[in-house]
């Protein structure tokens, strides 16, 4: 079968090379017909690659190519890629993709047109790499109220977070070495401000509760405040600071969703996972805590994840899949901080006496080098707004989540 | 749509239990129309049980019964499971079961008997109770060369070691304490020695290389050789002991496949995994390696599996799921003792010096209160047969698998 390629960078590449070296896996899985990759859209130039003769930058030879029945759309963005996409659906090409900023944005719109259309419209690489984790959700689904969700969603503040922890290092000189290694772009903003993870929280609770939730619905916290003594304090009880997507059901009509560090104590699914590993930890009624752990990002996992997609696509071509959600609403996603209710790490300039004098009897922490004027506790659980009440007048340094996963 | 339940055990109760319990999202998947259980068969009689009305001794009852399109087995066992089943499938009705022995026994001439009658034969709680490993296997599968597959297949031993682990208990006090909490059976043979994590072994091969794999040609091992020194010894290096399957790759026609104690290293995914939790490692030659946890028994985690199957199938009535697997043969699971080369744990009465002479610069380990004349130490890579003739002359105590994963 004919298929096309949009974007040609690390993951379109990899989409490419999948294909190529995997041929045999992939024709038994589609009847003995091979995935043939006719087109590869992109308007950079790529001089002596081998497969020179495939590229275009014209995004007509995919759309009017009628045996091209599947497209593999990694551009990244939401402009032109959301254009494309439509335009592929409607002309009655199935679209499979890695781009979560676009799914996230305007995924209700695409599945919507792919239903009306009678194509598929799949997004597995979107979340988690090449975790399977959009199908498996599917399945805990289909006999299960799902009570929450939470996951490390992005390697590279996992990367940066791990190093800190491991080599006690500093957040920038960590930022630093991620950049080095090609785990953090240059300007690495969307990464270390929460907002990749944020996409993907949104993609995962839309698919979980159906109905769309949207990047601006979804409060995001990065890791730039964490610093090594925060790491210090909470090794010395046996917990590590990731940053979690977390989703949490309320009711129908409900439901919270956050990013921000938060403390998991050793013992968690969450707890071992290291560097540039993702994990997303589901939480059902029936089946209890179930965990899907992977390569979260790179070429070949994300590429093999798009390319399973594209497989399943070209079985499917005479019938839908039917991963998909309803439209959101505006105060679908509650405020968390005034309604969920869980413990804090809070590090502060006070003394033992002035927090127990409005905290209570708290759990304190030590660290080695400690300052006489500062300490670190656990408080009770409480709302976000309730602990930022309860620290004013208190010159606190920094406070962090504790999770219940 | 009407459905039936075979054996009202734990987990066919469970099953009738989930389906009553979550009409409002199994209806969601199966466009409105809730599943109801119109049978129940079991033997056994269960008086004031409330759904009592729906019981019968008599497997007739289902299989005549036209409006009956998808049936739960729960029963266990091969006989008369595999009869029942054929006969379901052969009147066009799907079956699910949560049966790994009759899976793993007869699950060729099961999978291709609903191929011939277009109908859907599912097994996804046959392997890691709740946990969805069937599909994200098939998924993974489309655009991987799968290289291994290691898991923590059997939560009665996966409690057990973590008990002598973590509480330092003796292996026979940790057996009593898991029949005291119901997770060991009276005789916990199939457990302990490895049988249960065998059929799960034999599943999961099957799958992920498309020839049927069957019990007696998976060589293994139970945990009744485990002492709390062997314990001791990994622990000083930072590794548990766990009851591995191992499925390795090694040509289009030869695999390897076992099931034994094995050394994980803190930092693994597999080593956390504690008590009855299950977990699956899977390795692709594009992904890397995901790994799938969660619960791998228990009333509702397989109920909630065996009734996403049901929903599944009966979703499509009409048109068959794929997963399958083609005949195997006596020589496709290889002899692992002389082809597959790892280190090894080695425990015996000997000497540093006596050792030395014979697999030269090994690491030694220490435990407290080690005798004098015992040593433990880890080998370089062989495969077991030259582990064996080395040993030969050396009073060992034990020895234990180290992995790679």
């Amino acid at each position: 079968m004919k298929v096309a390629v949009m974007g040609y960078g690390t993951v379109g590449s990899g989409v490419v090379e999948v294909i190529e070296s995997h041929r045999a896996v992939i024709s038994k899985r589609t009847d003995g017909e091979p995935l043939e990759v006719a087109h590869i859209l992109d308007l950079r130039d790529f001089p002596g690659d081998e497969r020179e003769a495939l590229f275009t930058k014209d995004f007509n030879d995919i759309l009017n190519d009628g045996e091209v029945k599947v497209v593999a759309e990694a551009m990244g963005g939401v402009n032109p890629a959301y254009d494309f996409t439509m335009k592929l659906l409607k002309a009655g090409k199935s679209v499979v993709t890695s781009n979560k900023e676009l799914v996230a944005q305007k995924g209700l719109e695409l599945l919507e047109t792919a239903k009306e259309y009678g194509v598929n419209y799949l997004f597995e690489a979107s979340v988690g790499g090449g975790i399977p984790i959009i199908r498996p959700m599917d399945q805990c689904l289909a006999a299960n109220n799902i009570e929450g969700i939470a996951g490390i969603l992005n390697g590279t503040t996992n990367f940066i977070l791990t190093r800190m922890i491991e080599d006690k290092m500093e957040f920038s000189k960590a930022l630093k070495l991620a950049q080095e290694n090609g785990y953090a772009e240059q300007d690495p903003t969307a990464d270390i401000e929460g907002f990749d993870a944020c996409r993907k929280v949104c993609i995962l609770a839309s698919l979980a509760f159906g109905k769309h939730v949207y990047p601006n619905q979804v409060e995001t916290e990065g890791i730039t405040n964490i610093t090594r003594e925060d790491v210090s304090y909470i090794a010395s009880i046996n917990g590590v600071i990731k940053l979690l997507g977390q989703i949490k059901y309320i009711s129908e009509d409900k439901i919270a969703a956050f990013v921000s560090p938060a403390v998991v104590f050793n013992g968690s699914q969450l707890a071992s996972v290291n560097d540039v590993f993702n994990a997303i930890l589901v939480r059902g009624d029936a089946v209890g805590d179930v965990c899907f752990y992977g390569r979260g990002a790179g070429k070949l996992p994300t590429a093999s994840a798009v390319v399973a997609d594209m497989v399943d696509a070209a079985k499917h071509t005479e019938r839908r899949k039917i991963f998909g959600w309803g439209a959101g609403s505006e105060d679908y996603v509650v405020d968390y901080k005034t309604t969920i209710s869980m413990p804090f790490y809070v590090r502060a300039k006070s003394s033992v006496g002035a927090i127990k004098s409005v905290f209570g009897e708290v759990k304190f922490l030590s660290r080695y080098g400690q300052p006489a004027d500062e300490v670190a506790f656990i408080t009770d659980k409480m709302t976000e707004n309730e602990l930022k009440n309860k620290l004013e007048g208190i010159k606190f340094i920094n406070t962090i989540k504790i999770t219940d996963y």
